[in-house]
């Protein structure tokens, strides 16, 4: 398999053409932190973006949906005949404000994913356990392993959709503000607010036996 | 004006209906408070999206693009042949990861808004300053007023896209996992690990002169 994704007209960026990313591993490092996506589709000829969980097993993405819900009744129409919903599936990831001394320079430290491509309805029962799995232990690693696995009824009531990592490009901006030399010497501050998504300290749920130990992915 | 958005065909919900609100102050302070968006238009008959800064003033939503950027392309066409370009404009903040007995009761703890509407291209100099400076107080409030304001080129090389806030639906969801009864006595440890996007001490530009004072808007 090849490092990289190979470019098309539709991931080739037309704006800061220095910032996309094709290699594999830079896209998968971004989806894997990503605890959400937003998953775009066309309703009645439309633009609709949810947001919703996903995972990713080798170059699958799989998402998270339930039966009655827009995407999958979308994807479930498209399926039938014959064909996979076109979708565009979007990670982001806000690393820092960028404060310039120009207002124009003004920016933001991200890392983001888009994800072109045809969307399908995972029917299969096992590959849908393992998509499921998958997306628990996206939440935190070793979750999968430490719960109640689905039935039969409650596995026929989640949707999960499955995509192919193949059109697919990242965007990645990093480092301090670029002013313009002239602006330098302007009174005003100028540097990066760093942001991260810091998880708190676990809150049981109130019905929990307060004997139950914290588990070790979640230390 | 009504306190609450008037629910759609397309903003009503069809899963988690407990979960959708409607009224302008829940659906303003998560506007305000998410630092990113994610809009998805059409392109080629296909959905894209993209990850943008927004800020609102009232009930109008502004939206950062660039001259050359897909999005704004697209809506100088649509605005050309007389109508908006149709767009979906969700922000979305992730507050905890909610950990059930059962895999199948695993959720997120999130506010998202979904706007859908027609965008069209800010043209006018005193609207789009007055957008570039909400965009600006929104990175972080006061700092429109301590930074270089755009020259003439610089405001031409800024697109600004703006949308009515008028079919608009929140969706919150908040709490500890929700069990069935007979999964309570399970093993397995339950409840939410809160997440919070934090920001870390302020990194001062190379190029800073070291006597330039923090502003109290990042302290």
């Amino acid at each position: 398999m090849e490092t990289a994704y190979r470019p098309t007209h539709r991931t080739t960026l037309t704006r800061h053409r220095e910032r996309a990313q094709y290699d594999r591993s830079t896209v998968h490092e971004i989806l894997d932190e990503a605890l959400i996506c937003h998953l775009g589709y066309l309703s009645g000829g439309r633009p609709v973006v949810l947001p919703t969980t996903h995972a990713r097993l080798g170059e699958t993405l799989y998402l998270h949906g339930s039966t009655g819900g827009g995407p999958l009744l979308a994807a479930m129409a498209a399926n039938a005949s014959g064909s996979g919903l076109p979708v565009c599936v979007t990670v982001t990831l806000v690393d820092g404000l960028v404060l310039a001394r120009a207002a124009m320079h003004h920016s933001v430290n991200f890392r983001s994913v888009v994800v072109l491509g045809a969307a399908r309805v995972v029917d299969d029962p096992a590959e849908k356990l393992r998509a499921l799995s998958c997306l628990l232990d996206h939440i935190r690693r070793g979750r999968a392993a430490d719960c109640r696995t689905p039935n039969a009824r409650e596995l026929a009531a989640t949707g999960v959709l499955a995509l192919d990592l193949a059109e697919v490009s990242a965007k990645v901006r990093t480092g301090g503000p670029v002013d313009d030399p002239d602006d330098t010497s302007l009174p005003h501050w100028a540097g990066v607010v760093p942001l991260n998504l810091t998880a708190g300290d676990p809150v049981p749920a109130d019905d929990l036996d307060p004997a139950t130990p914290l588990p070790a992915y979640l230390r």
